[in-house]
């Protein structure tokens, strides 16, 4: 089976011209298939302050009304995903922007049950594999803005993070699939203000261990969860680390690699 | 060949919640494949007056500055492409939206050397029907926003009556291809007024006498030369008339047919 790398770019990457400009040059250069998930919450919350649209965040999660739900299609599925496009076209990477809605390749529903009603917000229920590698045996790559559907004509906003996770576990049955997810931290730290102190593999036994010994601090403890679930889904290794240094990230050099024992 | 329709929505119709979603059942339901392209200029209109930005119309074509492409990529190849895409599939009408940045489907170069400077607007320079084909192969349909790249990076405003020629030309070498030109009138009128005055089929020889008899009103001649370019260019058959009645247009009992000789 071939390579193919599903990378999730950080807001912090997506929200500076300049380091996501140079990010783009990175991933471009990556050989192989790959797929690229975006978020763009920054300038989504710019454009509803600019549009007087109160904003509502609940543990850091964005409540989408129905102006909301307008602004992120706007602001994902458009400006951002088109945008990520024409510069991976300049460098030479023939890329091609979607949605979770585009060829019905992310079903999802929409969030009911929750102590919190989030709005249109959507989870996930199925990832059209055949949809991508459609794309993929045409084009280099996919760029995939974090918009999904429900199949009765509602667009809902779901979180970029999941589905990266879900796009690689579905993709799992057709590739080797890398699961890349970069943030604003050099990889897994055993001191979260000290990215000298990270942790450059982690397989089911060493995790167990360190979870033992509490060393892994408690804002990663869902991300590796998830890493693993991914893992068990048949994704072949999950690398997180910074977006800066994507190449070094692929190679092992940087980040921490969430590997199978 | 197969038969290929590329259907370009007017204005009207887009700018209308009602008439799109009854618009949009009709489209799904023509057997065959299909291209749908879309505008959407009163919305973006309307968004830029939100966010304070002035709009510049000169002869009806919009002046498209930075701050006027980052509206129309946000509400032609955003909010209206998925949301269109969107209620495609809840008719069982498997779509994909796209702009012309993807897959470098459609490549442009910035207007210049006109005695108005249109800002970022791009000239069509080719269209990849392979591009169109390889997605039409596996899905129902393809919508289309008028948004073009120039592969150095740069996002375009294009006029979507253009895109619909220059991609029903593009794909006449692998389909048989129709394009359908719906807009607020029932076809072309000998009495722009009187829509009963509509002319049933235009072939070369009685556009000449039309033009000769100077029956065909000013504001048609254009899109009638553009109509016949489209047939000497491939195009089996140009059909223009209103969005509503998209069925009769196809079987013929409603609009203008422009056919060969």
């Amino acid at each position: 089976m071939d390579k193919l790398y599903v990378i999730k770019i950080g807001g912090n990457v997506i929200d500076d011209d300049n380091k996501l400009s140079a990010f783009l040059l990175q991933f471009a250069a990556i050989k192989g298939k790959k797929i690229l998930v975006h978020g763009g919450g920054k300038l989504a919350t710019r454009l509803a302050a600019e549009l007087n649209i109160p904003q509502q965040m609940i543990d850091g999660r964005r409540i989408t009304d129905s102006e909301t739900l307008k602004v992120v299609t706007m602001v994902y599925a458009g400006y951002i995903n088109k945008n990520i496009v024409a510069q991976l076209q300049a460098a030479n990477c023939n890329a091609v922007g979607v949605c979770g809605a585009d060829g019905n390749a992310i079903l999802a529903h929409k969030r009911t049950g929750a102590a919190t009603d989030y709005g249109f917000v959507g989870d996930i229920d199925s990832v059209d594999a055949s949809f991508f590698q459609n794309i993929l045996q045409q084009q280099d790559c996919v760029v995939l803005a974090p918009i999904t559907h429900d199949g009765k004509g509602q667009l809902l906003n779901t979180n970029a993070d999941t589905i990266a996770q879900e796009t690689a576990k579905a993709l799992s049955s057709l590739y080797n699939v890398e699961l890349i997810y970069s943030f604003e931290k050099a990889g897994v730290l055993l001191d979260a203000n000290d990215d000298a102190t990270v942790i450059k593999e982690i397989n089911p036994t060493t995790y167990k261990q360190l979870k033992e010994q509490q060393v892994i601090f408690a804002g990663m403890l869902p991300k590796l969860d998830n890493a693993f679930a991914a893992l068990h889904s048949g994704v072949k290794k999950v690398i997180i680390g910074k977006a800066e240094v994507l190449q070094q990230l692929i190679t092992g050099e940087s980040g921490t690699s969430i590997i199978h024992d």
